[in-house]
């Protein structure tokens, strides 16, 4: 596939006329026009030098009683920088240099709330199914230098944070999103709730299925929840956190191409639309290459193409699919109870009957 | 929107060069090449004597110990054939000849399961608010008029037919879809189970949600079962035809442009993935135009844009947004058994925290 890292909405935007842009953009992002946001100078600058894309949208709501909830949204895909065989501390602080930047940048265009992608400060090693060679990787939730790292940047910049790591916790191992506060307080955590089992790929043999539950986080900008990677999957962990109240939904996730690039923008979308919120759909770029203690070797490609849905069902296009970038949405929270006002799938989800036929 | 007519998937198929649609096609449909089914001449000369466009597309699964289990299944979308003031066996009349010559049609092309759109024998009346003027719809699924006239079909074609009508039964109304095994006898029926409530549109004046929960049909050829409609934004409702076992589930609809289009492809799709089955989306075509008692008048256009999703995530083109077609899938049922060996998302699923979670 010579070009295969062609980005799909690069293709599409190139070779329409303008009439057949909005039909394509019509049905396919669900709005005619992409209500891209104009970004500060320095932000084009700080692109360029630390070679990252950037790229944001707005979501407006209907004008209405209530006053509009404007919320800055960040997400965050990213390649490791160092080869896997260098010290944990040294690939980590690499990332933490490369992903300070990005915030930084997110900071001056006024980010409120971001997110990194799954198990952000490492590679994706699991596919190794090696433990002991990593373990320096795991780390505490509450207290681990990815949170130290990050509190110190959520504080500096007024920001909430979401930081999906590999937890451990007293020698258990969890895939864990982090929720770091404006004050750069450690809010609390979500546990991956579904492990992926995915032909000869399982994680089961790192840590168990999530303890927590579906936890919604009540921060100062919007109440959020996280659903990791293979979550998405599962159409009732997406609504489970829209029944605890969620208003945007991340799904941070370190997907390969082999299985299902055509699923990516499906599932977080049609959960968007579902559950009348915003979902933001984080994967990771690059590709990582591991040698086992065998001498074995194994590597994984990841696709990027992270991008965010409406409530409404209006998507934003995807960042590359092989570039670090940083996605940012301008949303009006009110989107979320507008779109349920007018679905009404609320209204008319018959949830007793469920509950009593899955009994 | 002068062009609005115009074909999503025509649009880029004329427009993107080959290897551009490689990579289109890969991440939009789920694999490079539709597979299109060549079709007989015979089909080519009714299509155009008769005026409804006919595709065809595969999907085949690995090959595996278990012989592969081939099934054609059938959609039909079209448009009402007289004007809404016609008297009512007229206009049911005239929908009658316009269905026998496609279902004549998919026959001759080895059809073994058909599906007919949301109240195929109707205008879609209910945006008028009105009941007695349209009662003579309404009939009994067991031998109401459209049962027996599909029953002859049924058996002559040696075809299973799913036929969704306005039922009355003992003048009750219900939005129900009949099923009709090959040799021509009612089957069961299913009846809708989650009622629009969309802007100021609603149901609920005509009908109750359904009382028939989620039956699954062991027909000749495969398991099948009925989402009608709005049903299709519950994704429950979607699962729990999966631990029924359906292998296909169809979604008869009758759905208008201004609401959702671009959910369209989103939530049926996402339906195929997260249940390892086909789902198979019917939708209306044409302008329907009514004139209340008060002499105001109401019109509907829907969209058609029918298509089919696989259990791996890959799915057709559309029919067209205005034309009456017929779309054939042939599928190897085995395909099902293949996703969730894949996936896995069956074995991941944690149904049981989600059961208490609901309760």
């Amino acid at each position: 596939m010579a070009n295969s890292r062609e980005n799909f909405d690069e293709i599409i935007k190139r070779n329409l006329n303008l009439e057949q842009l909005k039909i394509f953009n019509r049905i396919y992002y669900g709005r005619e026009d992409h209500c891209e946001v104009k970004l500060k100078e320095s932000t084009m600058t700080s692109s360029k030098d630390n070679n990252f894309e950037v790229s944001a949208y707005s979501f407006t709501a209907a004008k209405e009683g209530r006053k509009p909830r404007i919320v800055k949204l960040g997400l965050v895909q990213h390649s490791i920088v160092l080869t896997t065989d260098k010290p944990i501390k040294e690939q980590r602080d690499a990332v933490f240099n490369k992903i300070e930047k990005i915030i930084e940048t997110a900071a001056s265009e006024g980010v409120n709330i971001i997110c990194l992608q799954e198990t952000w400060p490492m590679p994706f090693f699991l596919c190794t199914g090696e433990k002991e060679e990593w373990a320096g990787f795991a780390e505490s939730a509450s207290e681990g230098p990815s949170t130290k790292f990050l509190s110190n940047l959520a504080k500096k910049f007024n920001m909430v944070i979401v930081s999906p790591i590999l937890e451990d916790d007293n020698g258990t191992w969890w895939n864990t999103a982090v929720v770091i506060d404006e004050n750069g307080r450690y809010l609390g955590k979500h546990r991956k709730n579904h492990l992926p089992s995915v032909g000869s790929f399982s994680e089961t043999s790192f840590y168990a299925p999530g303890d927590t539950g579906h936890p919604v986080f009540e921060t100062k900008f919007a109440r959020i929840a996280v659903n990791i990677c293979y979550g998405r999957h599962h159409a009732l962990n997406w609504m489970m956190f829209a029944l605890n109240g969620a208003d945007v939904v991340f799904n941070p996730s370190a997907t390969v191409a082999e299985f299902g690039e055509s699923f990516w923008g499906i599932e977080a979308r049609n959960a968007a639309i579902a559950n009348s919120y915003f979902t933001c759909s984080i994967n990771r770029v690059g590709t990582e290459k591991f040698t086992r203690k065998d001498g074995s070797e194994v590597s994984r490609s990841f696709y990027g193409s992270s991008y965010a849905t409406a409530p409404n069902g209006c998507r934003t296009p995807s960042l590359s699919r092989d570039k670090d970038g940083l996605l940012i949405i301008e949303v009006d929270i009110n989107l979320c109870r507008q779109a349920k006002d007018i679905w009404g799938f609320n209204m008319t989800s018959r949830l007793d009957m469920y509950a009593k036929e899955l009994n």
